[in-house]
């Protein structure tokens, strides 16, 4: 699976990419730079595209959590994603709200950027568990440090995994995917690419490679 | 210092209780619920009446957090909020953004929810450290727990501590002020009073008198 990361700001050129791309991957993930830029009604248009996951990166107490949560569903995300480190009580407000939307829960076990291992990291096996325990969807790991993706995965039982991190950030998708990754995030080398097509195109195979290689 | 935190999602609602209130207040925090709802140009409008604090939580990458803190600046905030947990590099990034601007930069310790307990507080006296090192603005430490902020004042130094989490979380204005807080943030109980200018204007007294007593 390859989630296009859409971390660009311009709403004409989010739907453009979007569309030119949406052949070639599964999911579209949006964060705040464009939600910011562009308004919340972009998850809506999007979504008429590609399922969209709102990283929104709730680490917020429960009550204002619930909240964020609420708008991203009600604006047409089909998933969340919401910080391990903020707190069981969060993880599990926003997994409420997520049940009432038929919505997808992807918990951050650790960034993929070097402050990821000062705190984070120190904590991701127990947000693993965690996020078992509340019986999310998802977690999403770092592809900048395959030997965590290995260790989250096989904590992770039957929750998908997705990677950030890949490419721009230095992960390698072959031991990414080897790694145990159900999916890679990919932004920068797509959207910032002469054809953000051909590369999503070439990404998406070599995805399709790997999953057959290793799963 | 009182901070209205202004977590209503309506933007005429939003703009009524921050003109009522604001002879009482210092300034105002807009966290995502309202942004989301009614767009980035309310922080714009706010700033008309009193410096706005944009609680953003801010816990990405440092290249992702860069960008939200500069919409944020872009948009007329005067100062943001970060997590610490997401890293050195993260409230780095945010600082040298808000130096651009100006601006002030305030970092999470831990949250004042039970879940704040969970991971953050066994790092939260770290978290200061680091928050010195990068030389920011303030803290924002948790008014439902007394103790701690007791501690993090005690470690912070010359920074502004700001605590929210009072009254309808829990925490007690004196008990937090005697703590050493330099401010508090106060949401519901003053936009959820049927008269939120008497509920400003009252707490607004006590934490005066609390500064007369205990600074």
């Amino acid at each position: 699976m390859l989630v296009l990361a859409l971390d660009v700001t311009d709403r004409k050129r989010a739907n453009e990419i979007a569309e030119i791309t949406s052949k070639y991957i599964s999911a579209i993930k949006v964060n705040y730079p464009l939600v910011l830029s562009a308004g919340i009604q972009i998850i809506e248009e999007l979504s008429e595209l590609k399922p969209v996951i709102a990283d929104f990166k709730i680490s917020d107490i429960p009550y204002t959590s619930s909240l964020i949560a609420e708008i991203a569903f009600d604006s047409g995300a089909d998933g969340i994603i919401v910080h391990g480190f903020a707190g069981s009580d969060t993880v599990s407000a926003v997994k409420k709200v997520a049940e009432r939307h038929d919505g997808e829960v992807y918990v951050v076990t650790e960034l993929s950027s070097e402050g990821g291992t000062e705190f984070m990291a120190k904590h991701s096996d127990e947000i693993v568990e965690m996020a078992k325990r509340i019986g999310v969807h998802g977690i999403i790991a770092p592809a900048t440090r395959a030997e965590r993706v290995r260790e989250l995965r096989e904590k992770a039982g039957r929750l998908k995994l997705l990677c950030p991190g890949i490419i721009t950030q230095g992960g390698s998708i072959d031991e990414i995917m080897k790694a145990g990754a159900d999916g890679i995030i990919v932004g920068r080398a797509i959207y910032s690419s002469p054809s953000p097509e051909k590369e999503a195109e070439k990404i998406s195979r070599l995805v399709q490679g790997c999953l057959k290689k290793y799963k």
